[in-house]
């Protein structure tokens, strides 16, 4: 019979232990945080209708890459969900009458592209989200990036290493509006300016330049269409995402404009303006939180304030190369996803970790405690026929709580100490023909808890090898695991 | 433009803080007992290829259904995984040469069904799974269902409320080979054989016997087909299933049949006899796991011993009528599932708990703790153009550890104040104008914490609003908050 050829699809990843145990300590860090500041647990499926996701597209017969989809018995296409703020707007709608408003929750789970995946890139990872839905309040957007910023800290990134950046999507669209790429009208052209600006950081200004005009040519010699802009109005467009100023006051006078400037425009400044108080009210002003007018963010959906959470010290990676981290996550204002089911408008804002992003984050920082957890202490089955006695003895052990496991293999006793070892056992626990009829047990620390020894003098304090008693097995072992902590 | 209807499919549900909280604390509770045997944790991902599952049918051109599939960009098929079981067993295999072997590992996460979902019947449930790979021996069967009967109890099913029942898929082989039903010749009768026994509990021996010969119509008239077994054939395989003796030992001795006995069941008595000794041993015989010769499992793909966790008090619902609950958790040897991979034997075994089971076994045996989870302190706005001041209060709170919030909605005091205690605030914190200029506030308990003082003299004691000085809120707020717990 033909073998299967075991491998896992592109995109796919299997974790061990330490980067399960890495994500877990994340996961429960942005849980505590997002509790501290009120937002409550929700789960919702992984599998939606597709329309509810927003990406099925009526003149196709399947819905487009981008998302896993297929169809249910009863041909209604079904997806996996891509993020989780589409499924969170379903909810909304289906409960609306019920769920407490402001609604404040967070979820955490698997979301899944269905797109190429180079190297570092996954079609499965794990985002975590906070959302409110039904406070139209700059309060609900300035609580959100500073929940960004705490999580940051308490996750182990230093102040001073990273930024929340915030910016409001009003007055980029004011400005558009009136170089006549309104909302409605030219989708298209309005589309390609948000991407080029949204490139700012990866190209540059010239580039981008480019992009808002006439197009431009990459290095690899490809065509990229512009937004047909005249070159004075895509002056003033630049002349918008580069009003950073030396600190928020600055950023929001830059941003202002005159009095002639467009009804969105200064909307948006005056919901920015709020935030930025809010934030120095609770002392978040200190560098944690900036105004940035670059941050535009690529979904579609934003109406409103948009943030970013990025990394903001040089990084180089294991070679010394500088690498170009972009953000960790990031959030905003999604005023119109509710009302995709619903005649009301339901203004609703949110924030999504990328957890991956955040650990590839710390480990650029050096953040990462990688060592190895210890293994469980291995009862070793010396002689096979005794193995009911080796049983009896891994109970004691476990009643005691401390890990440990009965040797279940079928190597003999040099192939046992081998696997303890690989295991990162503290010790193994040995009983021979002769050890029995003295009703005592040898103890033996490995390997690894003699590399651990920091000199020889507490090396030679530690005995390697020793025998205690039956009835003192358990003591003997907990002081063992003490000394190694 | 139409309004999308805001539904999930059928068989899928959202999770509240409640469900979340359970759920939380039972896998837990279940990853602390499979750390304290030695298993370490291992993640796959959601998606794999149709084909690893082994439920790709080369004569159709859609994966059977039972899973969700879908085609990748290669015309591949991808599936949803439907058990832990399968995706290990192909990260064993593409992971052979590098992993410890034994390879003892734990699992757990959300698996999917595609198949007709009724009440209480979900296309996506979690499990939470441990295996050993890489050893044939009992005791690897044996550690299992000793952690599974410490799970139950751990999770607060107390003992003798449930039990582990074992059983060998040997002894039933050896018999069924002697009638005629050998493993590969007749598959499908004895699929039907198979199928018909573990169908015991729920439909009696006389339905079961004529399952196993000629058939049986059911009460709504509809024929099931038998195995064609004769008579005294089915007689010879229900007195196995039956052989349940007074304790282990006599279950054995019915099991064991005379010295004419076939070689294959002799072989399965052999190793359920030695996990009764290591249970004795371990001190685990005390009803706490059991041999019972009912116990089949329908999986095809279980090779020795087999195993299920149940409930054996009676059991009744809301309204007083019995339930039958079924088992929460199982698993068993299945030495041919990574030899679809490779040339090589590779003996494993597992265990699987349905989370949501265990939940629901929890919940009708009155163990689980459905107390809501108390709500963050609600700081009100009172004034608008102060809510600076009140971001302040807040951030203040949260420094100390407080769970809290800034009311970030649109609504009146009234409103506000019904918000908190729909949010379950311990209490709520208020500063009009007096209160400010006299920098103090105002703190209010609310009526859920007024419902948990337990006398009048106590209720008396704790006034419903308080002021403090501004400067020790922080201190008040957490003596208000111990006093609640």
């Amino acid at each position: 019979m033909e073998k299967l050829n075991a491998r896992l699809p592109r995109g796919l990843s299997d974790r061990g232990p330490a980067e399960i145990d890495a994500i877990s300590r994340i996961v429960q860090t942005i849980r505590e945080v997002y509790e501290l500041y009120g937002f409550e647990p929700l789960e919702t499926p992984l599998i939606e209708y597709s329309d509810a996701l927003g990406k099925f597209l009526p003149d196709q017969d399947r819905p487009n890459a981008g998302v896993f989809s297929f169809q249910d018995e009863d041909k209604q296409w079904l997806s996996l969900r891509y993020d989780l703020t589409a499924p969170l707007a379903r909810f909304v709608a289906e409960n609306y009458e019920t769920i407490t408003k402001p609604f404040r929750t967070y979820r955490f789970g698997w979301v899944f592209r269905n797109e190429w995946a180079g190297p570092g890139r996954f079609r499965q990872f794990m985002q975590f989200d906070a959302d409110t839905v039904g406070s139209a309040s700059p309060t609900a957007d300035a609580e959100l990036c500073m929940m960004a910023a705490d999580v940051m800290e308490r996750i182990g990134v230093p102040r001073g290493s990273y930024a929340v950046k915030i910016n409001n999507r009003k007055i980029l669209d004011g400005v558009l509006e009136s170089v006549g790429l309104a909302r409605e009208d030219n989708a298209e052209r309005k589309l390609t300016a948000m991407r080029a600006i949204d490139k700012l950081d990866r190209l540059g200004a010239d580039a981008v330049r480019l992009l808002l005009t006439k197009g431009r040519f990459d290095e690899a010699g490809n065509f990229t269409a512009g937004a047909e802009l005249t070159d004075e109005q895509a002056a003033l467009v630049m002349s918008i995402f580069l009003a950073k100023g030396a600190d928020n006051e600055q950023s929001l006078t830059l941003l202002a404009g005159d009095e002639n400037a467009p009804e969105l425009r200064r909307a948006g400044v005056a919901e920015l303006r709020q935030i930025a108080e809010l934030v120095k009210a609770a002392g978040y002003d200190d560098g944690r939180i900036v105004i940035d007018p670059s941050v535009v963010r690529g979904l579609e959906y934003y109406t409103g304030t948009v943030f970013e959470v990025e990394l903001t010290i040089p990084l180089t990676d294991e070679s010394g190369a500088p690498v170009r981290f972009g953000s960790v996550g990031g959030g905003g204002r999604y005023d119109g996803l509710v009302s995709r089911y619903r005649s009301d408008n339901v203004p609703a804002t949110g924030f999504s970790i990328g957890v991956s992003r955040l650990l590839a984050a710390l480990k650029l920082l050096g953040k990462l405690d990688e060592t190895p957890r210890a293994g469980p202490v291995v009862v070793i089955v010396f002689d096979k026929s005794r193995v009911a006695d080796y049983q009896a003895i891994v109970t004691r052990l476990r009643s005691a709580g401390i890990r440990s496991e009965l040797y279940v293999g079928a190597a003999g006793l040099n192939a046992q100490m081998k696997y303890a070892d690989r295991r990162r056992a503290p010790c193994v626990v040995i009983q021979g023909p002769s050890e029995r009829e003295q009703r005592i047990v040898q103890i033996k620390d490995l390997a690894e808890g003699l590399k651990a020894a920091k000199t020889h003098e507490e090396w030679k304090q530690r005995p390697w090898q020793f025998a205690v008693p039956e009835d003192q097995l358990v003591d003997a072992v907990q002081q063992l695991l003490e000394r190694k902590t």
